[in-house]
């Protein structure tokens, strides 16, 4: 094992769990005897690139601790999306300061800058140790049963989901909720998780892995709101149409983009407001409500998954392990066994880099507009213990019999 | 003290506690001997109007129960707002069924159908006695020191603003939440609440207690953003300019009006997307994100202060037994005594009814974008336990020196 320090930072969009990645690092890494520093880069790969290097040696564990149940990047993120030559620059930075092992905790672009890292350190012959550690909402990264980051994330929109139903349900109209994910839809059908009684919404869930028609949504709501005399929708923002185009770009007035080359879809209520004005004016339906979910999805404080916390704990920790005792780079896999426990495997960075997981087409039912019982099954365990329990009046036996209007 | 029925009904817009005061007045009213039964009325008074009631005395305790802690209103709710000639009918079915005791969980428009209510009563000579039960996210309602329902939401948006802070630290832009509140400020104000370093957000709140300028808040954010590279901001979805216009409408396509004449505020991005846009353009900063909080504010499944839920109980229960024991009409209000514990009291209706309690001036800073130190001291015992714990990493001391671009 190469003595040496360890560098650490965190990539991509917070999660509410995404520090307890990093001081499963931090507290794990300060153990060994080889390990001289934990450095944290600042603002993720940008911060490399500017030396921009805390010592986390000098933290205690109290605060580390305290930062773990902390939501959000405690050292700072970045949407810079290293090509080679960023990647080079990387390199010669964590050779400068002597860096042995490098850990990254981000999404599938996060784990492409490990990839590249690692080539460059094997074709100088540098002894380094790259591993990257899995982490998004968006649950999109191949290899994996889940992300850390998306438990706690479903756990907010189930939980959004079942007081928009209620709050609908008490104010009959259409209520319509967008949420994030762009390619992924995993994060949208956690909206339907919270479903109990058979006139509950969301009635009607929309996810990018299905093409999106305009007047296939309209007819939809208004066979639910002639059904129920109400709806209760959920959008993924990434919705589009045959040709992939994002329904949320077709109105926008300008289109920002992002390092990525991606369209920016959140941070608007842009989608929200043109569904909910089609279904005014073309279904003549008065009380039409548009909810943006936006950024309280992943960073909401006190809501969160115990078994996520723990989960993103344990990639960061294994993580470490995994650099001091194998002799090769690569990405923490969580992997699902039994009903319910994990198993974590360091698997080639090739293997999940810059590659994109969506919903199974078990997790959707044929007509593309709600998820199945499979998919709920899949969630139920991930979204932790002391879930928000509903409930309703029995109600229908105890009518009262009318008298003036009888 | 008179034989008869007690009936029940929940007016306005829902909030996370509302169905405990529904069950304080159910269980309670179940003890007394004079009542023969206890009826909810379905979407308040126009489940009245049209006799659409539940027998509550079928439900058992443990039903009842969970419905308390069930999010939004149980029976239903409705935005009609009575006028004399709509409360006479209601007299006239609380006449048919043989209702002595009335009671109406709502705002001040809701204790201004109860006034008009029992007036029809005593005119007719026609023993009823009518209680008004406080309820509402806004904190609007004169002579209590808080409402049931007010403190939930307030701990919501406090808990989004911690982690929308955070988010903001982790990838630094503009960030500007939009927060339900026609006329009062106070729950946008609970925004502030979560501050706890010096550079934390919200950085700026804007209140509807004061006048609006476009130029001044862009003269703030960029302040803002001159000084700590980021901006996180709150405003009132009420927020209007010298005229008393909102801001909202000066922008709408078409303006919606409820039944109150209210012009429609929430369940639109509208005005977040607004103000994000010009601060893009006037100001040229790159990453503007906004969100609009929307429905999650009032039923959001599993972010409740359990002081609200004590106290939305309580008021249920004490209006019962206001309407036992004493020979008047009224409406329940909370009081403040030492710190922290509150006294009930019964109010005359005309002493609430139709009024609006707005932000006292001491807890609003002189420049009019921020709160004062006085408010959080107010909030603080309302907002309940185990609130969101979060921190920093010291870092400041630890900065590793560069070693490449010294």
């Amino acid at each position: 094992m190469v003595k040496g320090k360890v560098l650490v930072a965190q990539g991509g969009g917070p999660t509410a769990v995404i520090n307890q990645s990093l001081v499963g690092v931090v507290l794990e890494a300060r153990k060994y005897a080889q390990v001289e520093r934990v450095y944290g880069a600042l603002h993720g790969v940008r911060g490399i690139l500017n030396e921009d290097f805390l010592d986390l040696s000098q933290e205690t564990t109290l605060t580390l601790e305290q930062v773990a149940e902390t939501p959000s990047s405690a050292l700072g993120s970045t949407r810079d999306k290293p090509d080679r030559a960023y990647c080079q620059e990387i390199f010669k930075v964590l050779k400068a300061h002597g860096i042995s092992y490098f850990f990254y905790i981000g999404g599938n672009d996060s784990s492409d800058t490990v990839r590249i890292v690692s080539e460059e350190a094997k074709a100088e012959n540098y002894p380094l140790r790259s591993v990257h550690i899995p982490k998004t909402i968006d649950n999109d990264l191949v290899e994996n049963d889940h992300t850390p980051g998306f438990p706690s994330a479903a756990r907010f929109v189930s939980q959004a989901f079942i007081g928009a139903n209620l709050d609908n349900r008490s104010l009959p109209g259409v209520y319509l909720g967008v949420i994030m994910g762009r390619h992924a839809g995993f994060l949208t059908a956690a909206a339907a998780f919270g479903r109990k009684f058979p006139e509950d919404g969301p009635h009607l869930v929309y996810l990018p892995e299905r093409t999106f028609s305009l007047d296939g949504f309209l007819a939809d709501v208004k066979a639910t709101q002639d059904r129920f005399g109400r709806c209760v929708i959920a959008v993924s923002e990434g919705i589009h149409d045959e040709a992939g185009n994002p329904i949320a770009v077709k109105l926008a007035s300008h289109v920002e983009k992002d390092a990525h080359g991606n369209v920016q879809l959140s941070g608007t209520g842009a989608l929200a407001d043109l569904l909910t004005e089609e279904i005014k004016t073309r279904l003549k339906i008065k009380r039409v409500r548009g909810d943006t979910l936006g950024y309280l999805q992943r960073s909401f404080a006190g809501c969160v998954s115990d078994v996520d916390q723990r989960e993103a704990r344990d990639v960061g920790e294994k993580a470490v392990q995994f650099a001091m005792n194998r002799d090769q780079d690569g990405s923490v896999a969580i992997r699902r066994v039994g009903n319910y426990a994990v198993d974590y495997q360091l698997i080639p960075l090739s293997a999940v880099a810059g590659k994109t997981r969506t919903m199974p087409d078990e997790f959707i039912i044929a007509e593309g507009n709600q998820v199945t019982p499979a998919f709920c099954d899949y969630l139920r365990p991930l979204l932790g213990a002391d879930l928000a329990e509903t409930t309703q009046l029995r109600g229908i036996g105890n009518r009262v019999a009318k008298i003036l209007k009888k």
